[in-house]
């Protein structure tokens, strides 16, 4: 499938709901839980997210569409909402992502982006050269990931009360 | 995490609200497209759990809980909404699962299930007995499998636009 800005904006734009959706209001085991040590839970993760959202997708954009000689990115922390300070309850996290979502989603289309500026690149930390349209495109796959991971999470705490059913499960075996 | 009707009930009740801000309104591509030859789109995933919820896990719960002596399952046909009749609608689709789950909801709320009865035996065709308290947490892991793959088949589009993320991405290599 070919990437377009349209068909990106109709997944990045929907998935604070879906979260919401997806997480609110459950029991806390559902949230807290995770797969084992050195793993995360779904409430970790929507602060993986928020954390993308303040410093890597759209301000990577901003990188390759401005006027600067030096288009590097900033490395991105992957364990940066594990040092937040004051814990946030998960709802707080919700709503917090979804207005920093729709903030970019603005920056986005403030852009107005051309054919040409979806070529221009930047340069990643440890690829090198990057397109604007892969940056986009792993927006769009980013949240795909994590809402896969939050449901295999989720899975996984009931994976010794399925019995023998857990040998249909592919989610339980990855 | 130990079993219960609650927590369970709480992720039972939320998929189909889930599915349709997850699916609802997107470009066909999305919808239709899968991850190969055998393989399933969302569109028929959805098709799966409405077959799920008329032949699977309330009829089993209701085996379970009856005082037949035979206490067998039937095999539950993982390719049935290949076999539907007139193709519907996507939105189609949606509502009727959520009928449908609403409804399976009511009959397990009804049955007001015991701890004794989370123990009972029904017999599974390929796996001999199982207990009323594995048949219903696999129904919840069922629909996070299912969330899961879903995620998995859409991120999956835009395997070659991400370029060189790829490598980052976990759900394109599962």
């Amino acid at each position: 499938m070919q990437f377009t800005i349209q068909k990106s904006v109709e997944i990045l734009e929907r998935t604070p709901q879906l979260l919401e959706i997806m997480l609110g209001g459950l029991s806390e085991e559902w949230i807290e839980n995770n797969e084992g040590p050195e793993t995360w839970s779904p409430y970790d993760v929507v602060g993986h997210l928020i954390h993308g959202e303040k410093t890597d997708w759209i301000p990577r954009m901003e990188i390759i569409l401005s006027s600067k000689a030096d288009k590097s990115f900033e490395p991105f922390d992957r364990f940066a909402q594990f040092d937040e300070g004051a814990p946030k309850t998960l709802t707080q996290l919700l709503n917090e992502f979804k207005a920093l979502r729709k903030q970019n989603l603005n920056r986005l289309r403030a852009q107005n982006i051309t054919q040409n500026d979806l070529l221009q690149e930047g340069r990643h930390p440890a690829f090198g050269p990057v397109t604007l349209s892969q940056l986009l495109a792993t927006w769009v796959a980013h949240d795909l990931n994590h809402i896969g991971q939050i449901s295999r999470v989720m899975a996984k705490q009931y994976e010794q009360e399925v019995g023998p059913w857990k040998a249909y499960l592919g989610i339980l075996k990855a």
